[in-house]
């Protein structure tokens, strides 16, 4: 929740971490986007989360599904396919964990190995996306979002981002503020989130030492991101 | 969390964080001064906070309350106002919420808008102060304190604090340990709290990119703080 | 679960936090070593804890307790105490804390002061390494390791890792990774994840102007550490 609340901070968004049903009803009417990410999933917080996705789809906000580690337990899975009926905006995760909810949304209870690359995942992201109607993201060193139709890349990130914790978490909060701010276009916006957090990471490496100094260098970067530092640097491509 | 309890060490406090209420009992006897914020506030952590603070009360330790986004929820304002009655000595928010909370105080459900500056909530601040018997502290571009009589403002920090999660949580915290000090003195403890945080954030913009170089720089600055700095850049003022 | 995530993350380890206990069963299988930490321990927590340790213990998976603050309440040192029952590979703790535990698990009631040198408390830390079977370990100025008859020394680390948070919890983390790579030699992974932390802290103290920057550094040094660091710094000595 640290680095996700001071990556929207450094954006220039206002989060507000909820977790209590009794905090649903009164407070998902006031945002203007939604992040869900199971990572530290309990029975307790499942509630809250189906009530703040219910209430985000019937006042048509958008919200984000981040499936943390989903193949981790059965639990966790019935999780996810039951916040799928909430019909989630976007859907991002890395190619295990997308591979594993497109299968499991199927029906199928094939194993999933643990490590793939995202654009090992096309087929099952455009596959997932088509069954949920929403945009799905697979974060990886080239990051693949589609619609089920269209599939474009994000060609930016360093894969020493992969050794700070919550960095997946981080770019799917940015993206719930991306869809925020454009609600209408949320495929644009989710490339555009992935692209951006990449960008910061590649300008936080070349002033970094390790993990640790790249993630105080990518929240900087973040927070003093300019028009040239962005078009100079993202690289979105349409995909085969 | 981690930025409270990381303020309080290198403030040369000893932070412990107790959310159990099967702790409570066992481990308040053994505090100098008990911080409680609703920030992340759930229905299994409000019996502990209630119980803490009675017991603080009957011990005659000084405590703190951080009505974080009080006004989020009917559940947050309700556990707010219940925790009025176990007389916390001091109460730090920023404008809106300490407007919130005074107001519902006086039994108004008055709404209240998200942004307004400290020195607005001076009036709602004092009527707070004398309906509670707490120090009442509003954070902004000055924090104003008060008993309900007299008025103090701390003219330190730099806006981008407000732009790291978790610096209102940090101060509260580091009014409890200044409260701890001084118990008997706890307007000025309070006030001394606020301009400290703010000056160890001046002495850590000057060397920041970012928020997140500002957040390592102020713990830094907190820790190797030495009487020439307090005593040049506090700036704390009686106002009218 | 910060600072651990990322020290494990920086060390090349895969760390995964699971609190809830529908998940024990499915995910105690796939891990290669497990970390039990009770900083903030819960009546809800512990179930999933016992659950977790009994099922490690069943598949011969090494876990490490780290029984933090035990003496703070009788829940938390009742809860350890039968966590004990499931049989520890390796207990970290500060003088304290060992002190308080193999005073407990004697059946004493004797109170323990807060601030001991990790040196006074070698001999219940043999006792509690007999009684239990477990590599007892204790940090402080030189952290002290012992199977019960031998006692070996590590003499790595600066005081001031004692002013950030969790780094006491980060270490514990450490063993738990360097045990679920030499399963066969506890008392040595013990002695050398203590011992690498500790360089860690000395290379980044080396760069760092308070705890916040040490912070930084000391992550940023463990994942850049290299054969030549660690043989010329690591301090490991057999004790009388």
């Amino acid at each position: 929740m640290d680095l996700m609340a001071n990556t929207l901070l450094a954006a220039g968004a206002s989060p507000a971490m909820i977790h209590t049903i009794e905090e649903i009803p009164d407070f998902t009417p006031h945002i203007d986007g939604l992040c869900i990410n199971i990572g530290t999933l309990s029975s307790t917080w499942l509630p809250s989360m189906k009530a703040a996705a219910t209430l985000a789809n019937q006042l048509g906000k958008p919200w984000v599904l981040d499936p943390v580690a989903v193949s981790a337990s059965d639990f966790r899975l019935k999780s996810c396919l039951e916040l799928l009926n909430f019909k989630p905006t976007v859907i991002r995760g890395n190619a295990s964990e997308i591979l594993a909810l497109s299968s499991a949304s199927k029906g199928s209870d094939k194993g999933v190995d643990s490590s793939h690359r995202s654009t090992d995942a096309v087929e099952a992201a455009k596959s997932l996306a088509k069954s949920t109607g929403a945009i799905v993201a697979v974060s990886g060193a080239v990051d693949v979002i589609t619609d089920g139709q269209q599939v474009v890349g994000a060609h930016n990130g360093v894969p020493m981002m992969q050794r700070i914790t919550a960095t997946g978490c981080a770019v799917t909060a940015l993206i719930a503020a991306f869809l925020a701010a454009e609600p209408l276009h949320a495929l644009e916006a989710t490339a555009s989130a992935l692209s951006i957090f990449g960008v910061t990471g590649e300008m936080g490496n070349d002033l970094a030492k390790g993990p640790a100094s790249l993630r105080m260098h990518l929240i900087d970067s973040l927070h003093g991101l300019d028009e040239v530092a962005v078009i100079s640097r993202v690289n979105i491509t349409n995909m085969p």
